[in-house]
């Protein structure tokens, strides 16, 4: 299998382990930031690797629109296009097409829809999420999905399940059909017939991307229940739970999360997509969730919005423009090691770039961080004497 | 004396050596990457001293708006703010307000202006100047003078570099009665009365800044030559040459600068301001000038317009696109290693941040080398073959 999660330690529904792909290991639980177009915006990816990034979130709507999945594959796929050696997830591109709610169309084939850059008329399907996916080459690939709009009445979500179940079979044909179309094997496979890979080396010949499957169901935990057990037999290498964080309660975010994922598979990943605070993260980490992804460090970051272990904080105050102390006095990042909040409340209220690069290197440290923190938690949880840290 | 440079190898006119500065050495002839408000935008201080730059420039104008000279010494001075321990360079903030033509009024006390932020009316004049730049800390403070418009006719331009000369005259009074006010000076004589400093590390108590005059007169050979000698009779530790690149043709400023050049002292500093291409750079350089800024390398680099060993480069083009050469074949900076072509002309078409970044380490690093370079042939002009590089 491409893709798998290896397990090494448990406390509760919690797990701590490694997430192996063809581009290295991943340390799980893992918050995965975002890199929209191939870049998280405005951080270099040596500065990525440095916070300890090991795996990034792609957005196959926005990568097919620019530069385009042709030029990308020509490019030798997004890992060699934007120099990043470890693993990439592209997420399928339901969820921007379904943002667009006045440019779209959905039907049983799949979504027609504009593009909000020019207008231009584009089309959507399973099939052809898949190709662009594979073109792309990210080691973890998502089924193209229904994601459903709350609130939905009962109909609606069960025909909204219903759809996203068939188009989760045909993403599964079609990859299964054309997986190692992925540019990255075509050139461990060039480099192996033309004699330049070291027998002995690690190849990726072998490997191939892994698609995920994505559970729906709207906010009905039966349905959710329902969802989980026909995708699972459907059969994926992971599960996501989509459709949350799209406007309801928080309170019933963590419901529907804790139930379903009492009917994913205990030896597989379980992705929990476009979630959330450092607190929503830690917890549901701490619930037995492997994967999270969330834009809200990094755009929270460009408006001045930053995390610490006092809580969050808004740059943009008058009443930091001469506190020489740290942004938080208890991180480490590179930002809080040399920069005052005085200088950052400066560069941000003069509009200077180096806010928006700084602010987003500290919040993306502080995501990592507090997983890594959950790590440390989980791994102490099976300590002999039986009494980790609090957290 | 707090500033001066020591040559250490000549050719023909030009000069190798250090500038010796509060916050350490500076190899010369040096370029001065601009840091309007205390930030070279988009660039970190770590990337900025990882490519060697060993002196920064300031703008006393937008630092005086934002965030005001009272905030930058409370924080400790600009220095200590930006957390930049290398040395810097204000400038005096007068080409700043001639340049606001319409929200001006000069006077033989200064000049009467209003904010290009929010129009609130401000008044600079020499001892203005003086006092600002001050409590910024640069370690090179500039004079307050008039930069010549262009064209003007021979009494205009003898009216102002007269003007030019009388405020130089009373920079240097207000500057030698208050030069021990500089931020850090206080905070050394403070470390040290608390006992805090050791008595054999080097300290910055008996140091201060240096202010440099600087030479106008126009387009007029003789002027200059005046402006120069009158200046050097009021006396300072390093000159710069002013009032050019405002609209004349490029030989003409070589012209003025060639002629100026001979007319300033050959041991002390010489600083050639808002100059200029990479071509330029070289040829000044060559020419017997010791320090030189220009907002060029960056403000390019944010329009996507790169230099490189094969000449300028407008990234945005399209031919760029699946272009997986490196920019710069022959660079060896961080971005020209790691990323193609392709990948920066994705960045920029897509207005991503990194864009900005990146563009901006590449044209900072191709500006530092073509000093290095010029270091290295005027120091090789001394070998005993006497045959240096080919430039």
């Amino acid at each position: 299998m491409s893709v798998h999660l290896q397990i090494e330690a448990t406390r509760g529904p919690a797990r701590a382990g490694k997430l192996i792909t063809p581009h290295g290991e991943v340390e799980t639980p893992v918050f995965m930031p975002v890199g929209t177009l191939g870049s998280v915006k405005g951080v270099s990816q040596d500065v990525l690797e440095e916070l300890g990034v090991e795996i990034l979130l792609a957005n196959t709507y926005h990568l097919f629109l620019r530069p385009g999945v042709e030029t990308v594959r020509k490019m030798g796929g997004l890992h060699r296009f934007m120099s990043w050696d470890r693993a990439i997830l592209t997420d399928s591109g339901g969820f921007q097409v379904f943002s667009l709610t006045d440019l779209r169309k959905v039907g049983e084939e799949g979504v027609a829809f504009r593009s909000h850059l020019d207008g231009s008329p584009h089309f959507l399907s399973p099939e052809k999420a898949m190709e662009i996916q594979i073109g792309l080459g990210a080691d973890i690939i998502m089924a193209f999905d229904e994601c459903t709009e709350y609130p939905a009445d009962a109909p609606r979500a069960r025909a909204s399940m219903e759809l996203t179940l068939r188009w989760a079979e045909r993403c599964k044909n079609y990859f299964e059909a054309n997986k190692y179309e992925v540019p990255w094997a075509t050139e461990s496979a060039e480099l192996r017939s033309a004699g330049r890979t070291n027998a002995s080396a690690p190849t990726r010949a072998d490997q191939t991307q892994a698609l995920f499957g994505i559970v729906q169901g709207g906010m009905d935990r039966e349905l959710r229940r329902e969802s989980a057990d026909r995708t699972i037999d459907i059969g994926f290498p992971g599960y996501a739970i989509g459709g949350l964080s799209v406007g309801e309660a928080r309170e019933l975010t963590r419901d529907i999360v804790a139930s379903t994922l009492e009917h994913l598979p205990s030896d597989q990943p379980r992705y929990l997509m476009g979630v959330g605070t450092p607190e929503e993260i830690a917890h549901y980490a701490q619930s037995g969730v492997d994967m999270m992804d969330c834009v809200l460090p990094t755009r929270a970051a460009r408006h001045g919005l930053l995390f610490t272990s006092e809580g969050k904080l808004s740059i943009k105050q008058a009443r930091y423009a001469q506190d020489e102390s740290a942004l938080d006095p208890a991180c480490e990042c590179r930002v809080c090691l040399r920069y005052s909040r005085a200088y950052l409340r400066h560069l941000y209220a003069s509009n200077e770039l180096l806010a928006q690069v700084l602010n987003t290197v500290h919040n993306l440290h502080y995501y990592l961080a507090t997983m890594r923190t959950v790590r440390g938690w989980i791994r102490a949880g099976r300590s002999p004497t039986g009494a980790g840290p609090r957290m």
